[in-house]
């Protein structure tokens, strides 16, 4: 079973990576972009086949490694 | 509008970080976790209203700055 995580800052948390490539990008020429903010996307393969557990292992994940759960989000999806 | 890419790295492509991430979580217990792949997430607010429009320019940023489309892919989606 396929799993996508997506590990986003929370709101309120300063991202100053996001800042960058929205300066870079006005640089570019493209205007009118606003609230750049830049996370990471994590797919991998589990071999649970219950979804529910699955989605419960990947959600242990993220707590334990994937997220820093002071100031990111998570979110998992699972493609079966 | 609310636009959301995606970057991941194309299939043949090593990623190490995928790498480490895998070898972590198998260190920390979780069995059975296999591909991990790791990528961007990007979220912005473009000022373009036509949806058309929009998801062309975003694409044209991903193309010359978000994404290396040597050894990239991005997608694009947006939310009105």
């Amino acid at each position: 079973m396929k799993a996508k995580v997506h590990i986003t800052l929370k709101s309120g948390v300063l991202d100053p990576q996001g800042k960058a490539v929205q300066h870079a990008l006005s640089s570019l020429g493209f205007a009118g972009v606003d609230n750049v903010r830049q996370g990471k996307f994590i797919e991998m393969t589990v071999a649970e086949t219950d979804p529910v557990v699955a989605k419960a292992t990947v959600e242990q994940m993220c707590k334990s490694l994937l997220a820093n759960t002071v100031i990111e989000n998570y979110s998992v999806e699972l493609e079966v």
